[in-house]
């Protein structure tokens, strides 16, 4: 096991690189791989049409088939946990008191729920699109599955892995690519995440039913979207799916424009959400689901108008993905409360779950404490603190306190402040090289960690408990940093888009 | 007839502008609609991973569905009209004996024929990837189909213009698209140039037959490509086809790296040309067909090293696509002799076809002359010039004078060179516009001409004329550009790759 690791990858003399970089550049801009450039100055590309390869690595991971299976194989169980947790409201309340009183932004979203319950929801079903991240850990005991984060909203990458899997499945097949025995008759898992994620949002499209409108109107799935998203292409194999397979139409709106371009008419106690695009006036549409690509952080909210415009969304007939409180569900908060014992919510959320199959999730749970008792203790001893990670209990990478900063840092803030926090146990990934090729095409290699992300899809109806529509796992995200980089997103050039070679 | 091309297309609001250019811009990145980009200063991207759409126009334009169904109802015949040329080298040479005087390009490639077969041609199997080239002609009797040129080398754009039909196919049915009525209930024809290229491709690979060498070697197929080719998606769409669909290895090699990278084995004397990737030594292929995407310009031959490789090439047992003298049955000189009656060659050639479908084939022809005689007084009197166009006696694009230009030119150099050029009839295109997207981003639109490609292969015995291995027609190109451009490829922004629409 060690040795796949240690020998891994293959090394590569100037003209393998050389061929091997020129390939993966071509066969990305021939098959979409690609990203908006942010290297570019405004003024050399002032139409915005160049693109670029998105960062990808040269070889395929090695990744345990056991620690894969087990997330592949708990997927739709989790998917149920947060649907399970987003319909239990009071539950969700009771976790997130603490958070609200100390977090603007969670206090703002939780408010929009409350605006929105107490008119009345008019949808009752609720999508989720999720990923669910990982890392193998190396313990006493060898290497096991622990869980990074839950993502209820945005979940990304979908599109682009799906790519990056038919890139390595072919540079394995291609003549001259180098030869290393984890290679032999091996080649990255089928990755379907695109199918996922597309037949999630069929799901709910076919699932809202007929139009609410008066005379009926088409129906659409709207993607509501970021201004400059450079991960558009991410976005576009999925809505190219939807689009050519499941033959539903699929229209982009800018978060900025949202209040601009929908309407609920107010004659209508339904309250269908009507997206009538600029280009065709007379052609308005009824929207079935509202696919977020944003409203994941504080930064998607500049002004009011923006809350104005995600409650005139959440109060909708529109199925969201997700809505307002599945988003909330996502939050690290629950992820830690969950991890603990007493009382056992997983147990209660997954009653008719069999206890060897809960487990194996509890399993996946790093140690995480909030910084009341023993998390304090941890945290603030240099000697526990190094091997801790401090994180903010909302969703989201980024923001992260590692190790012996961590106690300095607790210091530096007032006390009242610590709820914002949850610190976990550091995951030990196996010591793993790769090359990557960045998108402004500088090659990169070194030690570097992975993180795998599965994908699984869910809709159900949040006023009948339980009644799941659709439950899928299909799909995964291997993604792969330098091991000094603390942080950093796939579009940003810090970390890469990366396949898997299962061992 | 006449109102398909002047109502059209619908004019576009701002915002349709706006909305079919962005989805044009996306849709190209994400499926390989693309080109490197010749307006990117160096230092901006110096690894050379920016990609940008290919020029497309914003409509496909009106073509008359009768000159369409003539142009590839005829394309077969044209497959063996040029295979029946080629294979005839006696007449050949007796064409080319006036071009070869004066000639310097023409001369070097005869001098390469004669070389090899002195030495006898390891090789008599030939294969052809043809472009015939039209324009429907507005004449007294309404629109008839003339012949541009016949492209036997390099016939280029089979790749992306695939795409294009289905990039135009998916706007039509995108929701907002404006309306017309030539629109309704029509799309693009299919558009199988890719499929047929490929397969064209792969006919000579299997025609090829086992290994020449001992021991055996694993074939591929050798696309010998251009320094700094932008156009490289269009070839990669051909190579991803035969390697995904037909399982057959394809490697890529610059011109000026034939003689370092590949060899014919002195003590073999069937000379199968073995290539050796740079970067896996130890694995040498034999290739059996030779996919020319250069040499046939002047440009392409910078030292007698060129000519050197050319020879090379052309003396190994792989298939020739084409063969020096396919590419010289492509000069314009034997469009201008097959033109003329006196004696009619086309007759001859093609001794086994029906007569009515030899004139339909002839129909084609626009009038054309050498500049004695009768072409020689329509070029010196203005009032005749201002009618024609004067080309080069050689294949390719470019250089071509017009109208009243031409007396002035044919005084300005020596009578001698005259011979170099032919004289055509100008063909008068029905008036159309259309909007296009260049590859820097910029929207024209205004009045365009078109010109049609319907692609051809064919494989045949060059010793055995007449036995014919392969033969199809398949696919097709429109190419557009500004009314009053004379000049220009698509890949330099000055004309664009178009759609059809049939009326």
């Amino acid at each position: 096991m060690g040795s796949a690791y240690t020998d891994y990858p293959p090394s590569l003399d100037s003209a393998q690189q050389d061929f091997l970089v020129q390939k993966i550049k071509d066969w990305s801009a021939q098959n979409g791989l690609m990203i908006r450039p942010g290297h570019i100055p405004k003024d050399v590309d002032p139409n915005g049409v160049l693109a670029t390869n998105a960062p990808v690595t040269v070889f395929p991971s090695p990744f345990p088939r056991s620690c894969f299976e087990q997330a592949q194989g708990l997927q739709t169980l989790y998917n149920k946990l947060y649907a399970e947790i987003t319909c239990d409201v009071e539950w969700l309340s009771k976790i997130m008191a603490d958070l609200i009183e100390v977090d603007d932004f969670v206090s703002r979203l939780w408010k929009v729920h409350q605006a929105v319950d107490k008119e009345g929801y008019a949808q009752t079903l609720s999508l989720g699109l999720y990923r669910s991240d990982y890392m193998p850990h190396t313990g006493p005991s060898g290497l096991s599955l622990k869980q990074i984060e839950f993502n209820t909203i945005s979940s990304s990458f979908g599109g682009l892995s799906t790519r990056v899997a038919a890139l390595h499945t072919e540079l394995l097949n291609s003549p001259g690519y180098p030869s290393h025995p984890l290679l032999d008759s091996n080649k990255p898992p089928a990755n379907t995440a695109v199918q996922t994620l597309a037949a999630g949002l069929a799901a709910g499209h076919t699932a809202y039913g007929p139009s609410k409108s008066t005379p009926a109107l088409p129906k659409c799935i709207l993607f509501v979207i970021q201004d400059g998203e450079r991960n558009i292409f991410d976005q576009l194999a999925v809505s190219e799916q939807l689009e050519r397979v499941h033959e539903i139409p699929v229209f982009r709106l800018l978060r900025s424009e949202i209040l601009e371009h929908t309407s609920i008419p107010a004659s209508n106690p339904a309250r269908p959400l009507v997206y009538t695009p600029p280009y065709a006036k007379d052609a308005p549409y009824e929207v079935s689901t509202v696919y977020l690509r944003c409203f994941y952080a504080p930064t998607d909210y500049v002004s009011e108008r923006d809350w104005e415009a995600r409650t005139h969304l959440e109060r909708s007939a529109a199925i969201k993905c997700p809505t307002v409180l599945n988003q909330l569900a996502g939050c690290k908060i629950v992820q830690q409360v969950l991890a603990s014992t007493e009382p056992d919510h997983l147990k209660s959320f997954l009653s008719e779950t069999d206890a060897a199959v809960i487990e194996s999730l509890r399993d996946t749970f790093a140690p995480q404490y909030d910084l009341n008792g023993r998390g304090r203790e941890l945290a603030l001893n240099p000697a526990t603190a190094a091997n801790h990670v401090l994180k903010p209990q909302r969703e989201g990478g980024g923001n992260n306190i590692y190790k012996t900063d961590i106690p300095d840092f607790l210091r530096s803030i007032p006390e009242s402040e610590w709820k914002r926090w949850i610190l976990m146990e550091l995951i030990t990934p196996p010591d793993a090289k790769n090359v990557a090729l960045r998108s402004d095409g500088e090659v990169l290699s070194g030690n570097v960690i992975s993180e795998l992300g599965i994908y699984g899809t869910i809709l159900w109806d949040q006023k009948t408990r339980g009644r799941i529509l659709h439950n899928e796992e299909g799909g995964w995200l291997l993604r792969t940093k330098a091991k000094d980089v603390n942080e950093g997103g796939v579009a940003t050039g810090f970390s890469s888009l990366d396949g898997i070679i299962l061992f």
